[in-house]
């Protein structure tokens, strides 16, 4: 196989994680990739590639159970509250609503415990906010 | 109102909780219980009442959703394997595949790094395991 | 037994864990309240009825020492911050020192390690600062 | 100063923290000393002068609180179970009751989330079902 | 690009990845590998194509410097031992000598805590003997 | 042993901590000492004498070593962010390259997931412009 070849196959899982970023996370995943441009740009290519090239685009799971997977482990993690709110802004936009959001993040107080199950929901809020204005915005 | 009327509401909190822990867990969330029964019965209680009675009660998320979030969340934490492997046993009771609890746990190395979800895999391994000699031995 | 009669239990349940977050954590304990009002107010009273109702009210332990397993917890778990500061407050409220305070703080370093004891040092100090604050205006 | 003087000091720190060892965690304290001997002996040393030495020998906080914090944090730390063994011992051995060490345990339900709690209060169990052995076995 | 060259592309990242994990881990790698071969094949080719493939092969950081952080970070994630003990070989393997990985595990009790560091140094332990054993059998 | 060549003896230590902390952490981790001076003069003083007296001052690493384990650990912990900045500048102080430390970070994504090395590479952004700032202005 030439070089050719090979850059080829790369460009192309990158464009389906590419493609799939868009569709999960929006313009809050395309805004986590540009902040890594200065910094880490190879990053942002691992970030397209593995998570949603490799991981998201799999037939196994449907894209509201990877969501909802997705938001219980950022929550219970404690840690991870940017991430978080990308993926409330993801959840929303593969199908989930706001109380189904609300409510997988509450039951994280009883594997994780209250206040990473608070400091959810208010990352959750700060979201649901955010696209409030948005909406209104583009009225 | 009286204390045995007080009493009778906790009472039924308890058996909808209890109820909700076999519709779930099964027998693995019934040896839970009793393992607690001679160190902290109250705890076995509040187990029962608060995650089971309160929160898996509520109609604002169907349960398969529920256990999805929970394996995720048992996985990503690393700490929780004993529980992980209950409620791989959960996922499976209200009607996840193997494939999708698999999948689930392998999306953790996003998140979580690959420890976690490598460990997760052998928790569900494990299960997967002792299911199948259950049902060999129950012919 | 009716609906009524479970109402009437839940709501004393519900009544016995308010007065019990007003004792401990004040007005520090309302304003989480009210913040969820909007987003998940079924999680205000989830929050008031389980660790304050259920937990807190029960006879086993001094308050002054559930505080200190409170503040030496969410220390530990360096995720907490916001409910830590919550925390340090109601441990104040219910008897302990700021040195006592300070000193389990400290003592975190050894089994979470200095980072998680410095983010909980800092936490504290911005509470006391707050406290001095409120006790120059009251006067 | 002479190196001799600085040995001496340092001499002095490591006898505090030894003898402190002692005071709480008794055998299964030292039993942690001698299993690093051949692996590691200055972290042994330096177990016994930070921990014990600096910071468990400070009066600001008496050893039952200081129990109290550390039994919190291991079980909502959730990846400390041999050392939480060792400190629910430590908890018994400064004057906890076996009562009041399953309570802080229980609490850490709200803060850790049910799966910490669990596993931290069957590791108490184990402790106390091998001193009820000790006990037997001493008649 | 047909699909033939896209196979040969991955197949070609896979086993740059596969030399890379036998090169660090040797057969401690390849027995994670196999053991997910029943549960999770998917899995195993992630992980060699992932970390190994795209992460390890990168040219900015030299391997004993790899090897130092995931030791640090897998002792201080404190869930993770039995990575931390492929890793441990790994560190060896790639030149660090048993001095240096007990020392950045020893660094961990400053950041993770005394916990954290102990664990994994009981687990360097356990590389240890097993190494030893492996050499005197080798005679 | 008289009290005042104790009194040597611990100053002595503190004296090698001091100098050592400079070294490495520079002007970050004096600020941190002069923050702790007002709430807590004596964790101030354990973190000169243990990390860095008793710690870093071994011989058994080199800097370059230590500081790439601390990044890791910092990174994957996820909660120590205000810590990993600092000993970005300390990395950075002891000889590692901006590029090296950029890859320690991202490698921390297989280990502790991509939310803890999105999170570690936006830290280190900031640190990486504030020294740019002050090159900037420095002349």
């Amino acid at each position: 196989m030439t070089t050719d070849t090979t850059q080829a196959a790369e460009a192309s899982r990158y464009a389906r994680g590419w493609d799939k970023l868009r569709e999960i996370d929006g313009q809050a995943g395309e805004r986590v990739v540009q902040a890594l441009a200065d910094i880490a740009p190879d990053f942002a290519r691992l970030l397209i590639e593995f998570p949603f090239g490799d991981v998201y685009t799999r037939p196994q799971l449907d894209l509201k159970s990877r969501e909802i997977a997705t938001v219980a482990a950022l929550t219970a993690m404690g840690h991870a509250l940017p991430q978080l709110k990308v993926h409330v802004h993801g959840a929303l936009n593969v199908g989930c609503t706001r109380e189904e959001v609300v409510e997988v993040i509450m039951q994280m107080a009883v594997y994780a415990g209250f206040p990473a199950a608070l400091n959810g929901l208010f990352a959750a809020k700060e979201v649901f906010a955010e696209r409030d204005r948005e909406a209104a915005g583009a009225d």
